[in-house]
């Protein structure tokens, strides 16, 4: 059994080396340490793996880092939610977020035509140019086919971006699937109704998409998941692989708890009576904020799997 | 300015009288007792209410009280998620969920084909019989004709649903309509995949479904939203009122915190800086449990506006 | 193994009967019926019962509800914060504290004197009333002696006080000690420090209670804990147990989780590790906001313990 | 205002430049970087800075680390809790403590003698190892003078305690007081009572501490709070800072939410209803685990501190 280790700083202790430290440490260091592991091993052993974030995720700056992410080779699918979407298609066309307060003045914010995710800002502005922006995007789409499956739209869509830091743009690019069941859930709903409205034969086919996700992996295929927070994205990519036998590795990094019985909580413990993961060393839950946590597993797992050749990311033209 | 009460304890102490005195005594107690009393005012002022829940509360015994909710005319649209649609149909079938408990051996519930949902268990054999069941209603559904809106699906799902205690039943049989942006998003999305396999032509038209919502209501009504827990089904009902002007009363119950600016922990304080909610006796944010918090809130609502005439509801039968 | 059951309503529902359906809804519902019934065989089978409880369910309308705990017998000691002493004195003296907002200007209400406990205020007034009372309370205690045991202490002050909503009235009066091991954080030590200044014999024995404490159970004795919040007032009850042999049965109400190791968060499961424990069907963990869940809990134990003639209360005058 | 960036990984980055980072990345990142901000912006200013902390951090790895923050010259008093006082005694003694599970079986582990923290595992060997020298430190500490205040307790203890890693000994060498206002709450206590036993004028006075606390800092000194955790700690710092003006900057880092109006969840904008704290850029609520927060927060205060001289940690030989 591993003992707790006092940790000592040092002057420029990488964080590489940080994580190393938190395994001995104690409480969720320790299963953020593991977390970073399970990913390593996941990579190493060819496992398909799912990676899910909600739409606050892309608000915030990890937007670019999940594009790296899906660069990198990391994952096979991703799920989401639709305001992810939308908000990287706004940063693509050089809409800029605002650091702000959690404890804002909502009424005066609202005024300014301010529109407030916890302690970030995004301005009425950004919206009006997603709208001039999706509708042509849709437009486009919809002359090559009156039909779409999701997956197959937002790929269309990512294929006609290029900015090297948009997720719907690396996911076309590397042909990683980008996953949203819950499609009409945003603006972007809204303009494929004006779409609808001018075009009654415009159909966008969940049905078929649920398709596509069951066959992204097999049930040969060893199969992993990344999931941060919760909602519909964690459930859909868990549904997909127990339809296929279940998951082998499991991930989350959450803020929700297990005791309200709710998706966003449910813990990496409760996964193992819905599916075939069996041991304890496969799987963690990290309690915690995503925007703290996420990064310090990856790049953990990014040094490790890129300086040992599992992983080939061009990082110079970048900084 | 209100007073702290000190509470006294008498002998049958109603639920009521509970309710009324939490508003003096504090905390989460208070807003507690506040979302009573916005519900009770949105109803007597004729506000169009829609009510969002997620699937693990249909898991809980909430499901027939949601079913009754529904039956008093309180509410005109629902917003869930899949498994909640799921297993209300089950429950209709007669299948029996159970108590169990949070700390369970997964891997032998796992191996006793017994699936959790934090401390409720569910067996293999009412997802089975649910399999038989759904594919006979989408079969229905489809030969009626190929294209459906979601709303409609549901509703006429519900309408060959007898049971009184139905969630889709009672929202059938009082033109309710049930949004679910996610309907692929379970095995119901597994079975509407099975016939499309066999009809091709059999589309679940998600964009009408958005049409549907937003005519729910108008840029006229007065607009009121009840969400439990967060997920997709709290910001679809939002969307959709945001669409039209935005919320005049909002009451929020759930788990979630605003720190890590996920949708299911956005405050109604949040909710300002998106719309016209502007007045702070008009929005409720209730931290704590769905199962003992909303039975209090509606039971108080319902004492009330049903001694008022605002709500006919037979209970007799139902005991 | 029990099944869910779906919750109906039918007009007049009494606390009682709601907390009886709760057994069977779900999630924390289930482990809130579950805390009732432990405290109802704890009192039937004569447990010695630890009650605790941290500053700010004092500050709260709990702080009445506290005394009738007190005042019915169910409890034989008591563990809390200073704090809750200091507010209790206050109160007796016939302060009032207000119902505030979670979001308020806290700038401004510094500067008109008002003090923020959550969403309660306490106006600078009323600390400064207390600051008289203790003063007077304290020399009279000296003058009968110079060294005093901190629950001694407390049972001399409150043998002065005759608010029947008094805590350390009813305690005084029915021989519940009140213990509190951290005596001297808050107001009420720095008036401790005035005495010492002029008197340097005064001397605050908290060694001394530490035995008291312990002598509250024996070995032999069954043991309870009723733990609301965390805390050192929590841990100080474990621990006195935990000498005498540990705990039979423990119930704790809190809003922590596990998850970070901490006291106020570590649940009756974490408990089990320490003493002597065993049955799950002792233990409860009900996570959620106390001013909501503790009444309903005792006003199901005082319903069923006082008709069957295990707790005697008059509740006639209190209205 | 800041604009959100998106985080790019390059190869070997470093946890100081990963903490500059976090600020333009949004939600708890932004609030962890600037928690660090305000730590260095402290020190620069000569702030008289209290860190409080709870003993499952001294149960974890961060009781090293707590050593080395005091080593460095970084704070001016601790306030914490006697379970930490223990840990960091039993780890000078050389005791093991060992990283285990959340889900462990406690039954299992109470019957191999192992007590639980969480994920933390301590064995009744460590603790019989501590009774053993905890009692005979106490009988030297009588030996000098019968009457104690608790932080000339610790600091003589301390002064006998060799390891370069103990809080206790960091603490003692450097003249930094330990307060521990609850000291009787943990074994410590109960040996507090075996010396009182056979010598009965042996006072613990914790009135006399009031006053070394109080005199840490006086009205014109700029004061500053670093809070890990909740609890009587946080909260005795609080009060001495108030009683002498108020505190100028406040860090807290915490697991626990406002809500409850508990004093562990209680957020630096409460404080500025208390006391005199105004802007907004010098206080710093940070919820998450501090296992994971509170490093990253000091290795960035550490490198830039000590690069221009603000510290002088000798880190060589610690490695």
């Amino acid at each position: 059994m591993k003992h707790v280790n006092d940790l000592l700083w040092h002057p420029d202790m990488s964080v590489r080396e940080y994580m190393d430290k938190l395994a001995s440490i104690g409480f969720q260091g320790v299963e953020l340490a593991k977390a970073a592991d399970i990913i390593i091993r996941m990579k190493k052993e060819g496992v398909k793996i799912f990676l899910t974030f909600t739409s606050n995720m892309v608000t915030s700056g990890l937007r670019g880092f999940f594009a790296q992410v899906i660069e990198s080779g990391l994952v096979d699918a991703i799920v989401t939610t639709v305001g992810g979407i939308e908000e990287d298609i706004m940063k693509a066309e050089g809409e800029q977020f605002m650091i702000g307060n959690f404890s804002s003045d909502d009424v005066e914010l609202y005024e300014k035509g301010v529109n407030r995710v916890g302690n970030l800002f995004i301005s009425n502005e950004s919206y009006q140019h997603f709208e001039d922006v999706i509708s042509k995007h849709l437009l486009a789409c919809y002359e090559k086919q009156p039909r779409w499956a999701v997956s197959d739209l937002l790929h269309d869509i990512g294929s006609r971006i290029t900015d090297r830091q948009s997720i719907l743009s690396q996911a076309a690019k590397h042909d990683v699937p980008i996953f949203c069941p819950a499609i009409t859930d945003g603006a972007f709903g809204f303009h494929l109704y004006m779409v609808q409205q001018k075009h009654n034969d415009f159909v966008v086919d969940v049905v078929q998409d649920f398709k596509n996700i069951l066959f992204v992996t097999s049930q040969d295929d060893k199969k992993g998941l990344i999931s941060l927070g919760g909602s519909v994205s964690k459930h859909h990519a868990l549904l997909a692989c127990l339809l296929n036998g279940g998951l082998d590795y499991a991930v989350y990094l959450t803020t929700a708890h297990s005791t309200s019985g709710s998706m966003s909580g449910a813990s990496t413990n409760e996964a193992k009576s819905w599916g075939k993961v069996k041991d304890d060393s496969d799987i963690a839950t990290v309690i915690g904020d995503v925007t703290i946590n996420f990064p310090l597993v990856m790049i953990k797992a990014f040094e490790e799997l890129s300086s040992q050749g599992f992983l080939s990311l061009e990082t110079e033209q970048q900084e």
